[in-house]
């Protein structure tokens, strides 16, 4: 796509949130528009960024920066990114912020500990709350949700759909993507 | 730039060889001409991908194979990409270019050892020959030189200028690049 605007939807929130399954509705909407789109999933970039690193706040601090360095390199240079890492601490994120400037756009993905509980997509709560994983962000590490988010995503009382949705009203709205045809 | 064609210019060769320098007058030329350009150097990778990690083989492979996921990244996204890393090991440039494809530009930016120690451009020769510095490319650690690189530089001969002129003209004659202007 010629002279495509470059952003980064940083989503931020716990595990089982639906960080993941947003981005991919997301992701699939913004191609079938001809758009391209980068996902940095947190998996996928402790797999390729950051393995060896833990979960201290040192090293989530390190992680996340890493993941700011790919996303600004890619948006600067137009392409649409989409980060899915829990990024649980607030400093963090506004760094990022103020390396991308305008390009950053805070998305968070918001629900409660319990109702991320008993989705337990992946079975971590359960181990969590036995204390078999430390440091699990809302459990035993803490989350620091965002003072102002570009969009705050109610997923307790939305659908994914109807969240990614409104990421896509936002991306519209600034003019940062083309219209969606009506269906 | 609309609909520019990415690619990774992939720099390999010794400490002091010239990589930084050629990539500096490449990166220069390809903005004049209106082109996006990254430039992955083996300083700024170290300081925002890989702090941490040391020069062991095993460390080695890993800071390569960030870079070659973020450049992957950025070039299949239309954005060419200099890398300008020691990359000491042939396997893991291999793997680079399998990821890569087409993409992959492997550019031997040659000197022997004995030549950039006379240059010593940060004084680091004189430090690994004392014993002072370990694992250093070249004298206490192997270097693998590439056995059939799209381009090979000979910079004990030619000009950094010269190099760049090389790099520019592969890069037009496969029209990734739009034609320089005569001078």
């Amino acid at each position: 796509m010629a002279d495509e605007k470059g952003f980064t939807l940083w989503f931020t929130g716990l595990s089982g949130a639906g960080k993941t399954t947003i981005s991919e509705i997301v992701e699939r909407e913004l191609r079938a528009r001809g758009s391209r789109v980068e996902v940095l999933d947190g998996d996928v970039v402790r797999e390729n960024l950051s393995k060896g690193l833990g979960f201290s706040k040192e090293d989530r601090d390190t992680n996340i920066r890493r993941i700011a360095f790919v996303a600004d390199l890619l948006s600067r240079n137009g392409v649409p990114v989409i980060t899915a890492a829990i990024s649980p601490y607030r400093e963090i994120r506004d760094e990022a912020r103020e390396t991308m400037g305008d390009r950053f756009i805070e998305v968070f993905v918001k629900a409660s500990v319990e109702v991320c509980a008993e989705r337990d997509v992946k079975g971590l709560y359960e181990k969590a709350f036995k204390g078999e994983i430390k440091e699990f962000t809302g459990v035993s590490d803490p989350y620091e949700p965002p003072l102002n988010p570009e969009l705050t995503l109610d997923t307790e009382h939305d659908s994914a759909e109807e969240d990614a949705a409104k990421i896509l009203s936002l991306l519209e709205e600034r003019q940062l993507i083309p219209a969606g045809q009506p269906a």
